[in-house]
Parts: C-alpha cells; structure tokens; sequence
C-alpha cells in the first residue's frame, strides 16, 4: 500500500472540509473544487427518468448506443472512430486509474498535473517521472525537457497530458503538442490524453488532440463531469487507437474495468448515448455554460493580478493557477513562505478554500495554488439557473460577494501588516 | 500488469458471449452468469427519478442519508453500526477490490470461489493462498487446512470468506464460520466478509456473520445487485469496524476510492438510502426474490442429481456447483475429460452457457462448473414479473423449457453414445 493512498484523494478532501465548515455555519469561499457547479438540463433529466428501468449489468465496454453516440462524437471532432474503440465507464477517473494500472511501463506526468493521476500510478506500482511544463500553457510539459527526462527514464512507458489543463485552465498550442508527441513517439511512449475539459474552451474553440498526432499509441480519455456538470452522475470513457495496438491495450483496460467496476450503471449508459449524439440543447447548454466559465475565470484572474501575482489568463474550463512570489515579502511578514502556509492562511484566516501547488506535484516551496472558480454559481439550482442565463453573471449578489470575499482577503495578505 | 488481467472477468465474458449468441438467434440457456434477472419495482423506480437532479459528486463514502440508512441496516441485522463505518461505492466491487489492495499482506481465498478475487488480488501486486472449502457447505474454508496453510504462508494478511457462497449457493454453518474466525484472530488476518447474497437464504434465515466472531477487523461488503436485482445500477456498501484498526482501515479504503471512482452516484445514493431502510414493499419484493431463487434452483438440482451429478442443495442466492465425476466414464466417451471440455461441451452442442470451476480456481481437472439460475425467468419485463408473482414458476413455459433443454443436454452428455 503506497503512502500516498493512505490519504484521501487532496481535491475531494477539501470538497468534504469546506462543505462541514459551511454547514457549520462559516462564511466559506469554496476554490478548491473542480465541480462544474451547475445544474443539469431538463431534457437529460428526462433521459435519466426513462432509463431507469434498465437493470441489467450490459457489456463492460458499455452498451452498443452509448458507444455508438461516442464513436460518432469523436468522429464529429477530427478523429473517426468506430464503435468498438470506445469504453465507458463510471467517470473518466477510473479509466485513467485503469489506463496507468493496465499499459505497460513507468509514468511520465506534467508537473504540476491533476492531483490523482501520481496517486493512481502508485496504486498501480508505477514509479513517476515528472516534467515540468514551461510557462506559456499548461498541461504539457516542455519537448526539450521531456527529451532529456526520458533519456534518463527507460522504463518510461506513458505520457500523460492534460488538455486543457488542470491546474492551470490554459490549453497547449498545436505545435508543442505535436512536438511533444514525436517526443514521445520516439521514445516508444504511449499517450494517455485527459480531455475532460475539452468542450469548455471560453472561445468555444477546439483543443489539439494528441491522438491526431500519435495516433497509433494515444488513449484519450473524457467524461460528462465538467462539460455537462454531471459530476455526480460519474459517466466517463475512454477511445483507444485503431489498429493492433489500440486492440491490445482495450483488452487490457476492458479486463481491469471488469474485475474493478463491471460497468457504467446501465440508466446512465443512456444519458452518455443521448449527451454524445450532440443534440441543440446539449450544445446550447454546454455553450453557455463555457461563457460563464471565461466571464467568472477572468474576473477572478483579474484579482489575481491585481495584487501582482504572476497568473497564466485562463482560456478553458474553471481554474487558475494564480503564483504570489512576486509578493513574497509582504506574504512572508504574514508568516507566510510556502504553498502550504499560504493555503492555511487563505482558509483559517479568510475561510478561502484552494489547492497548493504541491497537491499538483508542483515545489512546495512555491507560492502557489490552484483556485477552481466553479462554486461560484450560486448554492441553489435557481441561482445556478439564474447564473448561467444572466447577461452580466458578475452582477448577480452572490457572484460578486464571492469577488469581494476573494478581493479583501488578497490585498490584506498582500499588505505588509 | 498481471497475465490474469489481460483477459476479461469470466463471469463478465460469459455473458456477453451467451447475448451475442442468442442475438445471432442461437437457443441458449444463460446458467453463466450471476445477474439475478429480475425487474425494478416501481417505489424504488420512483426513487430514482426523484433524486435524478442530483448531480455534484458528494463526499466519497457517501451521502449522510445513505450511510444512516446503511448503519441502521447492519444495525437491524445483529452488527450495531454507525454511519462512519460505511462506505458506499458503484457496486461492492470496487469495494473489494480497494479492500484487498489497502488491506496489507497477501489474500487467502476459499477455493472454489468467486472469479474476481483472484484477479484483484493480482492487479492489487498481492499473492493468493488457496484453501480448500470442505464439502459440508462452500465459501470457507476449512478450519485446519486454514490452520495449516497459514503457518506456510506467515505474509497472509487477509481472509476472503463469501457467506452466502458463490459458487456453491450454500450457507456455511455458524460453529464452522467460527472456527475459521478463531484461526484467522490467531494469525492476525483481517476477514473480509463478501455477503452480497446475505439476503437470498431460501428460507428467509439470516446468515451467520464473521463480522460477530471477529469484530475488530471484519470488513463486511454487500450491496443491491443481487437481492433487489439492481446490477446494472451499481450499489454496493462496505461495513468497516468500529475501533483504530476499522478507522485506518476505513481512512485507507477511502484513500483508494477516491483515487480510483470517486463516489457511488449521487441519484443511486437515494435508491440505496431508500432500500437499506427496509420498507415492507422492499421487504416482500426480496422475500419473493428469494422464494423464487429458491424454486428454480432446487428444480435445477434435481436434474442434475436426476443424471448422478454430486451437488450440494442449494440454500441461498441462484448459484449450483455440480461435480459430474461419478459420471466420468460416459462423459468421456464423449470426449469429455476435464472442467473445460465439459463446459465447452454443453455450450457447443448444447448451447448451455455455465462457468467451468477452474474459473473459480478450482482444479481444472475436475468435472465441475457453477450453473446460475437467475436467468432462467424470462427475457421479457412482463415474463419476470410473471415468474416473481407465480405460484408455480416451475409450470410457467419459459422456466420450463428451460428445465427441459437442460434436462435433455444433462442426459445426452451421460448416456454412452
């Protein structure tokens, strides 16, 4: 048993802190969550309710509709797919655990990266390898970098990249892509491309797609969480290549899914096959629901560095990755000298919930965190509903509390006391 | 990654190789696979829609509601439980599989027993120790053989003991579940009790329980799949112990679940918090189950002894595990030697589909496969409803024709050609 999985999983276990603060009575400002705090479309309800009756396990790749609907989402975004590439399951979170556990070789991660994927590779045995991504985009690390990583890493056998990113919400440019892929082409790496933020560009672009570039040895995995908000429904999945690699390694991951989860649950099958067909209320529901991400990510980015924190402008899905050393005096006379004690100080001083970078793998040391701006919505449906429909979200009382909370509680750590 | 997990769950393959034969228009009799092929009745449907707006991810154990009802459950059934004991997952599955790699030391399995814990055991980097179960009833093993494989084996850590037993549907006696605790407490094993059929006693008895004789480290998983046919649905719920060794234990199981799934779906919260507060029309609905699983696989024991098969009487869950060899002599004539060529035998020429027993790491050699019946109830909503509400299912067409076709295979394969 890995030490790191003694612990609870960082970004869940601020989720359960912050929310018993809150029901304690708190004021609380929760940015330490990447839960897409919005509420779900009456149509995909009404998917659920029907397929409630479907009480059969069906196949562990998942059923023949929902991997249809998949095979042609993908195929609508550049990279054909037919139905047999395509494994469902409950939440992309335990394809990527499958992925890393089922594909041969140690694991290479961005640094920093989403705060699970170093724990599952210890779940799987795996030893880590980390590079650092530079500083125009997150997700990906640097080619020159992962070139001189790998040299020295010969049992490396799979790259992970976040696109977009988490923690940084900022997408890679097509060119470092492409070049960290023949990186890892030539170094006989297979990909592992986390895209569950892949619909959630602020621009309502398309990211990159590794598996456009290594199309061989790149599994990409995706889900309903973010895009949809349907976190709480845990529908992922994953689309392996074509060709003998791809069907080597979906037997691989069809066998871990089968002795770790059996299979999505067979209603929620339902709503993956009718989300995936992209019917014009999921579009317009997903397109809103990206807007509101840019507005609220901007407007925080902005206090961000409105108290002169170095902060990469967000571009995609709901985070930040805001750095303070160039306050790190000021910081330091508040007791504050590493991403811990910042964290500690925004939560026990200020009741501002955030990740510190080490959370991501990124040096302790640093003065930084990852501040998620999807709680920010509102705490009912209503106020979500109200909050995704408005024209001027920062407007609304609970939106721009939320700012002002954040505001005051960076300039008093930022001010010499 | 383990050679054993290059390939699919048995149980899992079996079933999606018996539907595509049938889709193909092949006649198959289904006895492979323990989905207890039931419908949903209409309160708990009703639950599921109510709760479908539920979509944030909720805390990793599961909601309050859930692990309230879960504790009065266990609490209700001799095991006084409170709700920081439970955890909830999409099936017991995963939760097994979490238990045996958070769990430290290498995995003593019953043998025969259920496909997954081997296979988990593997994917978790853990060795397995087989011991044989005794001929009296299945799911535990011995008590001296216990003894005496574990004084080989001083890395053991943790006892699988499967009360009701799949794959023999029988129910170990309470001195012999006992005993094998007492061996367990002495060599310092943590039990992990797999009660998924717990509710399933053709009688409507009550199981006897190893988290009674060994409270400080009994893990007890269970879930809906099987009593309320809610497979496809994916609830399952582990019951750790109270004390510092269930506390370390439930921090350590969580760790894993929240790097690998997350949480249990909140909409499938609400069905588990509605059914584990045993409502009477949950209640009546497993009391018919359990009759009716009852019905059928006394039926379908009686044809295999009908053809000189050993079996043990089945008296819980749907499961049988027929030894054929006092038949060996005319099996062989028709070129039937083994475990495997049995089970072939009765699906290419007879279109039964069954798992053979070394699937259940039982000796290939012998001529032993686990027949499920729970399938046998129609295919059709309205034939299942029909079978659960009937007084005499036997007689209905379909569980007879059922009964017929294997009573025709069973005779054709022991009669000399």
């Amino acid at each position: 048993m890995p030490a790191a999985l003694t612990a609870h999983s960082a970004t869940l276990a601020i989720d359960e802190t912050l929310r018993a603060r809150r029901a304690a009575g708190e004021r609380v400002l929760h940015l330490g969550f990447g839960e897409a705090g919005l509420p779900v479309p009456d149509p995909v309800l009404t998917v659920l309710r029907a397929a409630a009756d479907r009480n059969g396990y069906g196949p562990v790749a998942g059923s023949p509709e929902a991997r249809e609907a998949a095979a042609g989402w993908f195929s609508r975004r550049g990279l054909a797919t037919h139905a047999a590439q395509i494994v469902l399951a409950p939440g992309s979170k335990p394809l990527l655990y499958a992925l890393l556990a089922a594909l041969p070789g140690d694991v290479v991660l961005p640094r920093p990266a989403w705060v699970s994927y170093a724990a599952q590779s210890a779940l799987a045995g795996k030893r880590v390898i980390g590079v650092p991504v530079p500083p125009e985009a997150g997700g990906v690390p640097d080619p020159e970098a992962l070139a001189g990583a790998l040299r020295a890493a010969p049992e490396a056998g799979v790259l992970v990249l976040t696109v977009p990113d988490n923690p940084t919400g900022t997408v890679v440019d097509r060119d470092r892509l492409r070049a960290v892929c023949e990186v890892a082409d030539r170094h006989g790496l297979a990909v592992v491309a986390d895209e569950i933020y892949g619909e959630l560009l602020h621009d309502g672009g398309t990211i990159p797609r590794a598996a456009a570039f290594l199309p061989e040895r790149t599994v990409v995995t995706t889900g309903l969480s973010k895009s949809m908000a349907l976190g709480g429904w845990r529908i992922g999945l994953a689309r392996v290549p074509d060709g003998p690699w791809g069907d080597a390694a979906r037997a691989r991951l069809v066998g871990v899914a089968s002795e770790v989860w059996s299979a999505l649950a067979a209603p929620m099958q339902a709503v993956a096959a009718y989300v995936l067909a992209d019917p014009p209320e999921v579009r317009s529901h997903i397109d809103a629901a990206r807007r509101l991400h840019g507005t609220v990510a901007r407007a925080v980015h902005d206090e961000f560095t409105a108290v002169g924190a170095d902060c990469r402008p967000p571009t995609a899905g709901f985070y930040l990755y805001p750095d303070l050393s160039p306050r790190r005096g000021a910081l330091a006379a508040h007791g504050i000298t590493d991403g811990a004690s910042l964290a500690t100080a925004l939560l026990d001083r200020h009741g501002i919930g955030v990740l510190p970078g080490h959370a991501f793998g990124d040096d302790p040391q640093a003065l930084r965190f990852r501040a998620a701006t999807s709680l920010l919505y509102g705490d009912t449906t209503a106020e979500r509903w109200e909050t995704l429909r408005s024209a001027a979200p920062l407007d609304l009382p609970w939106v721009a509390a939320a700012t002002t909370h954040l505001r005051q509680a960076l300039r008093a750590l930022t001010t010499h006391p």
